[in-house]
């Protein structure tokens, strides 16, 4: 049960972007940048670092919600989420991605963990500057994300089917709706619950 | 030297705000309403935990700065830094945030690792559900950014003396310049920075 008292029953971080809205649309928007704005890394190769760091912090919601978009954005029948979950060497990703991932492993340890030679290898394998940076900043990025979540003790979906729905709404954007729209969106998904 | 390339020669997080200006926003803007925004917690005891989790994740630049924006909005000479690098438990703050930033070093070491006993010996000390919440993602966002500053292997400034200037201007807002400003803004630093 959540730390501390929202009255908002949603799962996860949707709850705490509810409860505190001024935070709750910067993280919303730091989100839909860092994994749907500008990059030449895809969104589906950047949800796959947010899905494995979330692993490694061992953030259940994030890593779960966060697997079903990549799902949905590389629609290989979970494969690549398989893999991670099982032997993180043989996920079907480009060499490429696979030195990235090393990267990310290092940001989730800490900053100082991060080792030039990693960063050195990653290029060899094609990764150019913003490449290294934007997987930085994911890394880091659900460093926070997974914290937030499981710092403040929120609760996993009733089902683990919801997820999947909530993979294929997160493929779409971060985005929060204005301020002026989200006591209706809370009213619409409490209906839903219920339903 | 910064892992990556980036023809901007300002230090720490400066460097990449303006490298990526989609990303750099979107950080900035997530600084400005988590240290800035609403919340019952003061700015000065925000910042406090700004500075303590970058202490704790052993992070220069984002504990130098952050504790230069401390001393900026308290004003107490430099009181509070003192006692947080040297003994923790004399710092001069509340027991409230006393307690908060126990919850603060227990986000920095994991989401899991926080406690629902250390969260109600906080709320015992007159801490609310929502001055948890600050707290939990103040902390949670600065595993974020000592994470980016550090994993890209960020410069520190050429001085110390450089960080009490940092801080004043932290102190007053963190939202970056609009993107047909930032050209302007980058010169008018490197100009600055020459003399």
């Amino acid at each position: 049960m959540t730390y501390i008292k929202t009255d908002i029953p949603q799962p996860g971080i949707v709850e705490l972007l509810f409860y505190k809205p001024s935070t709750g649309r910067a993280l919303s928007a730091l989100a839909d940048t860092i994994l749907l704005g500008p990059s030449t890394l895809t969104p589906g190769e950047r949800e796959t670092i947010a899905a494995y760091v979330s692993l490694l912090n061992n953030c259940e919601f994030c890593h779960e919600s966060h697997s079903a978009s990549v799902n949905a954005h590389l629609q290989d029948n979970g494969a690549t989420i398989a893999c991670m979950r099982k032997d993180i060497s043989t996920i079907p990703v480009s060499e490429k991605m696979k030195k990235l991932l090393v990267v990310a492993a290092q940001v989730q340890q800490s900053g100082k963990a991060v080792k030039p030679e990693t960063v050195e290898v990653a290029r060899q394998a094609g990764a150019t500057d913003e490449e290294i940076h934007d997987t930085v900043l994911v890394a880091a990025a659900f460093c926070m994300y997974n914290r937030y979540v499981d710092g403040l003790g929120t609760n996993l979906p009733k089902s683990k089917d919801d997820y999947a729905e909530m993979g294929v709404r997160m493929a779409k954007g971060y985005k929060m709706p204005p301020a002026f729209m989200q006591k209706f969106v809370l009213w619409m998904m409490k209906r839903k619950q219920k339903q």
